[in-house]
């Protein structure tokens, strides 16, 4: 088993253990798993996963440590890092966090993260090391410690970030992508690298710019709840539009399409059609008084309209809102 | 003492009681006060005042009753019915309320009331009657039953509403309504007569567009809180320019200045220079989990927009996040 195929998943939450989990069940990959409040539950039990798709299931990931540093204490290496922690920079550059395993200049960096502008401090601290930018879709929870609920879909879009004036073999890089992308794609997670990775960022934003955002300022509605209610809805689709027209000018063409959603409409239709109403992450967030990722779902995105001078109501006075509500709890909580 | 100066308080809360209590100091004025949930305090003990301006004092009505009826049982006629509840026609139109009293052709009605379309039902169903549309400065509240706490400020703005095929007398209303606002003028209350009411309507709408919405939808916060925010602070001041502009389309002139507040930048310095930051009435509705008067401050405005296409983003946003919210906690009170 070559060494390039040890992965590094820091972030071991729902999301993470799920892809880190199809990587190493090919029985090429070996994943160590740093993991913080849930380390005692998978240390002991590994992940339980409850999957609509891939049924009672346990990953035991090769590897479970609580820190990144324990992680490299015997001179570890590792071909790719796997950074899904929730993208917050409003509270301090996080990049760092990866820094003692990113000794190896081979080292690739996935960061699969929301929002937009996510990949800049990795890329001026890494500057000898590729950051692919990843957008997973995925439904998945951790109801509690090690137990993971997902329903049915998995899959990710990547593509190498920014490579001008890197300091590393791109041509390589891909090629590594690549592989790894094809080791998702024969154990059940649907992957594709692609060239205009950005495009799918603002495609998934989308969403994200709306009915998380929305979800929370409304008080704590779930998707049905919003849609019910017209004004709500004109909300989310005036948000949509916005996306739509601020992505294209920051892109320089129309967001694609995806799943035959080409539009605000398309994509409130297919919301409103599903069984069960959703629960955006950031309510969840919001319910359990944790940060919530506005910088980079609406604050960069705001920054970007301001230099674009694309006018952008709705996501500044949602924003606002958000930053305010947050700023409520996190308050109380000192 | 004349029957016409028979004055009839419905919603007798903090501001109505204050303002009826200017009247009937005159000793020219008796008031009959309707009450409601303060009934037995009112009726045992008057009102007892907490002014800055006026000291401590007790305002102990001519008559004290709990509905109109009651009010009119023994064939009691009222020159003036000042009508000061809430403004909630998205809950129903209240101009019933009042019915009992308004037999009299000559009884005049005024609506102390914020927001805009606050007259259209009463205008509807009492065409031959006056109806005087006001606008309240005040800083009043009700700390507990018949106690109440004033601060500085007391004074009216009045305007015969809609005289146009009106089945009364229009100069005689306008005398008498001068009379009137002549009492409130002589005790203490400033009080103006003016031909361009709406326009003093829209003023008003400024702040409490902006400061009286906001302050729920971030989740309840006051001036001083939501100013210190640049992103809130932004917001504020976009709802303000919304309203400016659209009270401008709607009333075909710029909004007068009024203490010198000539622009949403005077209105957000003078709010933050107060010392003691304020905590708007919707405020207090919210954090009481009473209905909100977001159809008379951004519903009926929103409408107006509509039909003059006027684009208020700012104002769409917020609205449909605070009836939300309203939704969300009326619900769970069922």
């Amino acid at each position: 088993m070559s060494s390039s195929l040890n992965v590094l998943l820091v972030g071991a939450g729902a999301l993470g253990s799920m892809f880190a989990w199809r990587l190493q069940i090919s029985k090429q990959v070996q994943v160590t798993a740093v993991c913080r409040s849930n380390y005692e539950a998978v240390k002991s039990n590994g992940f339980q996963i409850e999957s609509q798709n891939f049924g009672s299931q346990t990953f035991r990931p090769s590897k479970v440590v609580r820190t990144v540093d324990e992680a490299v204490a015997n001179g570890e290496t590792y071909g790719f890092i796997l950074l899904c922690t929730k993208a917050l920079p409003n509270l301090g550059d996080n990049s760092d966090i990866i820094a003692p395993a990113v000794t190896n200049p081979k080292t690739i960096i996935l960061l699969i993260q929301n929002g937009i502008g996510i990949e800049d401090p990795f890329y001026a601290r890494y500057p000898g090391n590729p950051i692919v930018s990843v957008v997973a879709y995925i439904d998945v929870s951790q109801p509690s410690n090690g137990v993971i609920s997902h329903g049915g879909s998995i899959s990710l879009m990547m593509g190498l970030f920014n490579t001008s004036n890197v300091a590393y073999d791109v041509a390589a890089a891909q090629r590594s992508v690549g592989e790894l992308s094809a080791i998702w794609n024969d154990n059940g997670a649907v992957s594709a690298v692609v060239d205009n990775i950005q495009a799918f960022r603002w495609l998934k934003l989308v969403w994200n710019a709306s009915f998380n955002t929305v979800a929370v300022v409304s008080g704590g509605n779930d998707t049905h709840k919003m849609l019910a209610d017209p004004r709500c809805k004109e909300l989310i689709k005036n948000l949509m539009l916005e996306v739509y027209r601020l992505g294209e000018a920051a892109i320089g063409e129309p967001l694609p399409s995806k799943l035959g959603m080409n539009s605000a409409d398309d994509c409130i239709d297919r919301t409103n059609s599903r069984e069960t109403p959703v629960m955006p992450s950031m309510l969840m967030d919001y319910l359990a008084r944790r940060p919530m990722e506005h910088e980079v779902i609406l604050g960069r995105p705001i920054e970007i309209a301001r230099k674009l001078s694309v006018d952008v109501p709705y996501m500044k006075a949602v924003y606002a809102m958000l930053v305010m509500v947050e700023k409520g709890y996190m308050d109380s909580k000192l």
